[in-house]
């Protein structure tokens, strides 16, 4: 990670990428007339758009490039663009982006590749690019990218041949990608189905430039209201963090495909994050606590983009209205819904009696609605019917499919267009070989059509997802930042790596977590007068030693010691068996700890990656980790109410609730305590992982308790 | 349901339902030349598809229908029609029917609708056209239904509006559909992808003809190399049985898109088969049983006939080799693997080096292979690459993606449609915002291309799903059917609702399941007795009494008696308290049995549906069922495999097979209990339920002990 940069700095690059949107200059690096080369593209796409400002071709070789006068080189320009658009090659680009900067221009776009992607020699280069852009404050955009452009300005910096046909309308949806070509494919599907764009960003290298820039400048246009993309790589996530968070303030979702789930990329990632979580289940985590609506295929990324950027309501609840042009599209409507963990309203007996009054004899009035083929017949009274839905108290969602609607096609599409203007629910049309000048008609009219009602039913669930978070409070925690006792601040102070039981549970309970009564004790006699100073019933005997992270492997676990004779005796037990087993361990002594019994194993765990900052997981101990994988992982630190919905994921969650005639247990308590241990993972940078296994949840209001705990400390940075 | 039909009228019917195929003469009763009304379809739809056989239009008001001499009835015909297609008011049709019957017509199609989805009155009418068919051998197509066509010889009798536009040309793909609406949208995107269909059948309410029937007919008509449709219910889920198992034998799937999940249908489900799975789960278990494609969407329905149709070759495994013309879409691709639990081929040294010889700089010659922009340059390395792919010994399936494809497209599919040729894998062609005819061109050569590699890869995981299964044994049992023991068979015709403990684990054991030793005693005095003959070191005493079946709930379970004291002083106090918890109760004394340790509990359940059959159930007790609903269904019997295969789908699997250090546990065994208990099951139908509850699994080798089980008799039929 670098450095954050100067204040001075950051509030120049803020300016420097509004004005990479927004330039009223720019100068083409590379300028070329012939069409073949990629040179050609930003001086055709700036006209095509109209963009209005003024354009510089730079090419020692030619006078004038596209009917504008071409420039030798930066130095000639009768101004200092706002912009820089580079087609030149690698070898001349450090060069040139140095000069940029030293004149002070606002961004490079830069389209060359042949630096990271390209092994260790091109990274060096990319690294000093990066270094000018992060001194500096001027925005780099790329290497390795195919730009970035407004649609709302003309300024098209961004050369997919996608942007070679039909000209893009401009609209409402911002589109990010880390991949030039995937951008192309979901602009070309956005045109087909008739959708607007505000913005392109491809981020290629990400030098100087990331998709949370461009996700955070989107954020903040109100002229966008839906922020969609492809994503391999998140490589600043606090600043990510923001960026979605600042879109879902403003009531954007973020919309992304996420890749890099393959067992290849799993394996790549378990040897820095270890194994309880692959780097694809962080990312899942990571994304799901800030609001990120996550798809898993291109269909399902231009469906969404298509819904949130048309339809003007977000659902109140997860009621689903229905109605089909055939009874058994309604049943399959009704088994998605089911599917999608949607319901299916009960209507009014005053809408069932509303329809049935115009509805045909072989119709059905209840929810689904099937009219037949009364669209073929009084298309008006079809109107009606969707109308009586809308209006229905428990429906939240409409959901209409018309099937082989040839006839009256198009006074059916002037009606839902109106409805769908008329109505304060979120009116989803399917609309399966059927007329294609209505469906288009309605497209224009800002009504999207969807191919299949289980499409439309898989984003309705996603519209009611993302209405239902706009009110919950974003990924926060309560209180303050939680700072680590002085046992905790030696210890990684002295940093052996790992630290072990004793000293971990001496530090979790600095920060206020219970752990059962201790003492150490260095030898037999030491053992017998510590417990009878403990003055438990029972107490737990376990081999105190920094090497021995198994204790119970080596005979270093005995359990119900029960007087200070059998303590006494079981140390020199303990000892001779631990040092016969493993002779080259530090053996500091023994440890006795109040037995604690009663209640159900619990397990709270910290990771932290790299680059996407710590995490906690929660989850039952014994075959529920170990078999079912059954395990909740959320970005730390939490909330207590964030821990408690963590624990409301888990399968296990009826045994904490009280299953089978048991007493419930005191979730509230492992709540607060898994919101405690994320706390401290925010707040310590140094604690790489930290297990506290088992944690026993006991009965409610009783609380819980850590019985044992083991951290591993990161590796100091060079200095 | 009906009595099976004597072997004649069996042959006759038979015979008839080739003859409804395959007919020579129809004659069309209520037949219009007023092209708005249904009657005009069949006339011109055999006209325009070139029906070679006889037409006769019936219409005593007509001399002539569209330039064909019209007949006042069915007497003036010069022949006896082989189908009569009716597009008569439904008062006219039950003497149409007895007709046609007593003519020896061969097949009725009824379009007329107003019968049994009319309510009570039109269900009489409805069961009198079933008996004339059942007694005659007359098939019954409808009513309430769109009809047959046959578009190998012309014989469109389906009069779905899908047909009056584009001719649909001839082909492999049989259709069924309990959906008129639904089959013709499945008509008309087979059409989109250009795709051929051999045969479409609607059945209506199916009086007389059912999916099974039409299903069977497909999978013998070596023309038709896939079945697909839409269901909502299998009436005769036998015969459908031996009819998806014929396709099967031929090599064909059969497709289904099923339809009714939704709460309210697995409510209405629930109240008939009891709370362990509701119909949606039955139809699950018995269609994964008999080797049914299932799909969840009409897409998913195309995807699959289109690639089932086309593909000429199944894969031998699940290995992928992956090409795109962009590092997005190969990881992407990767991650779409990844979630079907398919494998990235591990291409060979030769594979990756004779790709890499002709590769680009920026392209990569690993599985995936990203060839960039290569496909726009040279369209012949690409084509090579694609071939060293499908000769790498380690792929089975291939899946090829082209984004924004425009430059090259032709020679580009041209050169995939020789490999799809060539190639004896199955090559998928994914082919996103790219040039139109070009997938025209592929289309028509017979090689179908996805929009979206995620949904190339979601059939993939099917394809290698059927090829696997074609290899394994059709759902039979090995040995004999089972014949109850004759405490069982008493019980049965004793019928008192349920059979408890006592009796149905003595009928266990006489059929050879393992159960503790027991003894019946009636008061105290007789159960020390029990104790002492019993000689074993513990027994578990129990309550015995047909009328109740939660005996711990009322104290009638004391475990662990140790002698024969104990066993008469327990006694005295068991009968006590449950005489005051249940007053009612008939207690015909107590039940001393072996106390068995040791082992994880299981346990084996039966439910029967009135029209599906029996199913047979196994899952670990506990939280397993309780909680996780770790449940797995098959319709029974099953073999002593099958129900290690079933055992093999548990998530508990890793319990069984010894997880956390313990040893494995007799799974063999355990499936022997299973296929053992499922025998009995399918061999005696008065059976409703059985519950094995718990089953004790001990150590491998050491077998399993049912500890208590219990049975649910069906109401004896009225006589």
């Amino acid at each position: 990670m670098t450095q954050a940069p100067s204040p001075g700095v950051a509030e120049t690059r803020a300016a420097n990428l509004v004005r990479l949107y927004e330039a009223s200059s720019v100068a083409v690096l590379g300028a070329s007339d012939n069409r073949s080369k990629v040179g050609s593209r930003p001086i055709a796409l700036l006209n095509k758009y109209g963009f209005a400002g003024r354009v510089y071709p730079i090419n020692a070789k030619r006078d004038d490039i596209a009917g504008l006068r071409c420039y030798p080189d930066l130095a000639s320009l009768p101004e200092v663009p706002d912009v820089v658009v580079f087609c030149v090659p690698a070898r001349d680009v450090p060069a040139a982006v140095a000069d940029c900067a030293a004149r002070g221009v606002a961004a490079a776009v830069i389209y060359t590749s042949g630096f990271g992607e390209m092994g260790e020699a091109g990274r060096a280069v990319e690294e000093e690019l990066r270094r000018i852009g992060h001194e500096t404050g001027m925005i780099l955009c790329g290497p390795n990218c195919q730009g970035t452009a407004n649609f709302h300005n003309g300024l098209v910096l961004n050369f997919t041949s996608a942007l070679m046909g039909e000209r893009v309308p401009a609209g409402s949806i911002g589109l990010v990608t880390q991949s030039g070509l995937v951008g192309g494919l979901i602009v070309t599907e956005c045109l087909n189905r008739g959708l607007g764009i505000g913005y392109l960003s491809s981020t290629g290298n990400e030098a100087g430039m990331t998709l949370s820039d461009a996700i955070g400048h989107m954020a903040r246009d109100p002229r966008i209201r839906v922020v969609a993309g492809y994503v391999e790589q998140v490589r600043d996530m606090a600043a990510f963090r923001l960026s979605v968070e600042e879109a879902r303030r403003n009531g954007k979702p973020v919309i992304l495909l996420k890749v890099g789930r393959s067992p290849d990329a799993a394996r790549a990632a378990a040897s820095h994050t270890g194994s309880l979580a692959g780097a694809a289940e962080l990312y899942d985590a990571a994304f799901a606590a800030m609001g990120v609506v996550v798809v898993e295929s291109l269909e399902e990324l231009i469906d969404l983009t298509m819904v949130f950027a048309t339809v003007r309501h977000r659902p109140r609840g997860s009621g689903v209205g229905v109605l089909t042009n055939s009874g058994g599209l309604g049943v399959f409507s009704a088994d998605e819904v089911f599917r999608q963990n949607l319901t299916m309203a009960s209507f009014s007996d005053e809408t069932v009696a509303r329809i049935s009054a115009r509805l045909l004899d072989f119709g059905a009035a209840g929810n689904p609605v099937d009219i037949s083929t009364q669209a073929y017949t009084d298309v008006d009274a079809v109107a009606a019917h969707i109308e009586h839905i809308c209006a229905d108290p428990a429906v939240d969602i409409v959901s209409v499919t018309f099937g082989l609607q040839f006839l009256n096609a198009e006074p059916l599409a002037e009606h839902l267009i109106r409805i769908a203007g008329q109505t304060d629910k979120p009116l989803l049309v399917s609309w399966i070989s059927s007329d294609a000048k209505a469906a288009q008609r309605m497209q224009e009219a800002g009504v999207g059509t969807f191919s299949d009602p289980a499409r439309a039913l898989r984003a309705a669930r996603r519209l009611a997802d993302f209405a239902a978070l706009s009110g919950a409070p974003v990924s926060v925690t309560d209180g303050e930042a939680l700072r680590p006792g002085p046992t905790l601040v030696r210890a990684l102070a002295e940093n052996h790596g790992e630290i072990g039981e004793a000293t971990m549970l001496a530090a979790l309970a600095e920060i206020g977590l219970p752990v059962p009564a201790m003492r150490r004790a260095a030898g037999p006699a030491d053992a017998a007068a510590a417990f009878a100073a403990m003055g438990c019933a029972a107490v737990v005997l376990k081999i105190d030693s920094p090497d021995i992270a198994h204790k119970s492997e080596v005979g270093g676990v005995r359990l119900d010691i029960r007087s200070a004779g059998d303590a006494e005796a079981a140390t020199v037990a303990m000892l001779d068996a631990v040092r016969a087993l493993k002779p080259e361990a530090r053996i500091d002594g023994v440890i006795l700890a109040e037995m604690v019994q009663g209640g159900t194993e619990a397990f709270i765990g910290v990771k932290r990656d790299p680059v996407l900052g710590p995490f906690v997981a929660v989850g039952l101990g014994g075959i529920f980790v170990e078999i079912l994988k059954d395990v909740v992982l959320r970005p730390a630190p939490v909330s207590v109410a964030e821990a408690e919905a963590m624990i409301g994921q888990l399968k296990a969650l009826p045994i904490l609730k009280g299953a089978r005639g048991r007493p419930p247990l005191d979730v509230r308590a492992l709540a607060e305590a898994v919101a405690t241990v994320s706390r401290l993972a925010a707040a310590c940078p140094a604690l790489a992982e930290l297990d506290l296994n088992p944690v026993l949840v006991r009965a409610e209001g009783q609380g819980v308790v850590v019985l044992d705990a083991l951290a591993s400390v990161a590796p100091a940075p060079p200095p």
